[in-house]
């Protein structure tokens, strides 16, 4: 059978392998998982008993309106539920927003190394990819070759900060340089950990409510699987002037959005224990991780976010990677981003001493 | 800002309002919904209970390969995990097909009236509709209107039974019929209500590993929404040949769907007793809907679904379904198909008893 000619240039994705099935096939007892970035103290109480107070309306469709949950992060952003769109995780509105403006003739623009899905979802529809050489956030980087192609880019990505590096640039300084970006080029700003990077210093937080009034050009996303701990229930969010989630609209499938993901992010986004519960352990954690990194001469670049990237030069990434997986470890091997490198995601701290003495281990015997 | 010139010619999508909105508007204490083809006896236990126990595992992503949930497809469908794909609702599974197959230079083709998500997706990527005059499915009127276009045609649509009207195709000529459609248009054979339709009449039983085995141009569409009583929850699947589903994996978003769906969906499809039920009390009030039809002069297609759909000469199927709102009953007009005709979910009997009384003072004073 024939498929559309775009389909020839797409892989068929491999989904990674199971918790259960890794701990089967290495015969360790206890898989301890930092690779996905999910919010080690698990699920807010409140979202949990949201969960189980509405699993008997599972057989009932979504309030395709989604009113309630757009109306709390209206309320929350300063914003109106028009302003809001749901996603079945901040990843859907990356897809709409790419089936909106992107095509088989024009480009997107991204640092050297960000999100794989804004590259995966644009090469669905055939277009091309524009990324600086350096591989963090470098405005001036960015702001030429957005020059030199202009008429090409269509979408400007800035992870804010960014996934899977940890660097974040200041809000002011990415106001300043959004005066620069046509209007008709969609700047997406995504803020899936912006909450951790805000935690840490106030200067790195993005205000929704304040870039849309200046910028009708700007779609922020946040998601509820990072600091809300629903990373399984695939719940994101988008705001931007109505015009804009208008159109994303027209795009979106009725029913994007389960029910008890619903139920679960509103009742999340009311769970501020919870919240500062998790940015507290993330970032005491992270000082173990930095200190780890010292003492073991690894390179890293610091954090905003609820995971920490080590670099390597002599020692290989995926080797690493191999070794840990067979004591029962789990990180993000940075090998397909073209790096030496591993992400690992802040997790418990009974987690992180394991992470530690297996890899000092493994690093001296290396 | 300029968007991507398909969305010219797409309309913002209106979501319907919710329950608990309409019973404030209209100032009635309950509201009965018999629009949406909800299972009516609610989320089966064992469902329930899966749902409950993994609540506590919703920061976690999901198992991205499915294994589980495919694994138990499979079997029950004698098929191997390579032959099934899940979506986020069948409708997942129908955009992804369109996508694979469709553009702005080809076209699909189904019977005069059936799920409107075939259309609407297909108008996302700028194909033509053909459909034949007659509203239900006529092989003869769909192969003539086949032969015609066939070099345009890339997807057709068997809706079997047909959703919205309940009319149901003979497996057997079904199986005649795919032997003249070329192999390289992909027929999608949606069975979203086809239990239903088996447990009426044996004859109507699509198989879908005898089909795919024959044909590998057949996707077959299941789904967990009905019967299964999760309609909230959005699960559905495709089942076909390795290689198409290796093309629809290519464009499928990873975490498509949430992990309590996965784990709902699973302990779903063990749930023999509750099927059981459903499909019983689904039948024995369905002869209450035909009875009532027959009592008031209304015109109906015997239904293989668990809806039925009754058609007006001179009332109003609009007015009508504006009068049942004002009364706190929910049906589906079906003006929007270009009918004057109403389709009602078989409820409870409880709320059927109701429907019935209403209607009833409803069609006489008018």
């Amino acid at each position: 059978m024939q498929f559309n000619e775009i389909l020839n240039q797409l892989k068929t994705y491999e989904p990674g392998k199971d918790i259960e099935l890794i701990a089967k096939e290495y015969g360790v007892k206890e898989v301890i998982k930092l690779a996905s970035n999910e919010n080690p103290l698990g699920v807010s109480q409140k979202a949990l008993n949201a969960i189980i107070q509405n699993a008997s309306k599972a057989h009932l469709y979504p309030d395709d309106s989604m009113s309630e949950l757009r109306n709390a992060l209206a309320l929350k952003f300063g914003l109106k539920m028009q302003n809001v769109i749901i996603g079945a995780g901040s990843d859907q509105i990356i897809e709409l927003a790419t089936h909106a403006k992107l095509n088989h003739q024009n480009a997107f623009l991204q640092c050297g190394v960000s999100f794989a899905m804004y590259e995966i979802y644009a090469k669905q529809v055939g277009a091309k990819a524009y990324k600086t050489k350096s591989i963090t956030h470098d405005l001036n980087a960015l702001k030429s070759l957005y020059e030199k192609h202009k008429s090409e880019i269509k979408i400007l990505y800035l992870c804010l900060p960014n996934n899977p590096l940890g660097e974040c640039l200041d809000a002011f300084s990415v106001e300043e340089f959004l005066k620069d970006i046509d209007e008709d080029c969609l700047v997406v700003i995504d803020a899936a950990y912006n909450e951790f990077a805000s935690f840490k210093d106030m200067e790195k937080r993005i205000d929704p409510a304040k870039l849309i009034k200046s910028f009708p050009n700007v779609l922020y996303l946040g998601t509820f699987s990072k600091l809300y701990g629903l990373g399984g229930l695939r719940v994101g969010y988008g705001m931007a002037d109505e015009e804009l989630i208008n159109a994303l609209y027209k795009l979106r499938a009725p029913f994007n959005v389960n029910i008890l993901a619903l139920k679960a992010a509103t009742a999340a986004l009311d769970d501020e224990e919870f919240v500062k519960n998790s940015l507290e352990n993330n970032f005491s954690q992270m000082q173990e991780f930095e200190k780890f990194a010292r003492e073991n001469q690894l390179d890293f670049i610091p954090s905003y976010t609820n995971f920490i990237t080590y670099f390597f030069e002599e020692k290989n990434s995926s080797d690493l990677s191999e070794k840990l997986l067979k004591k029962g470890i789990i990180v993000r091997d940075l090998r397909s981003y073209g790096l030496n490198a591993i992400r690992i995601s802040i997790g418990k701290p009974y987690e992180n001493t394991r992470f530690f003495e297996e890899f000092e281990s493994i690093l001296k015997k290396n």
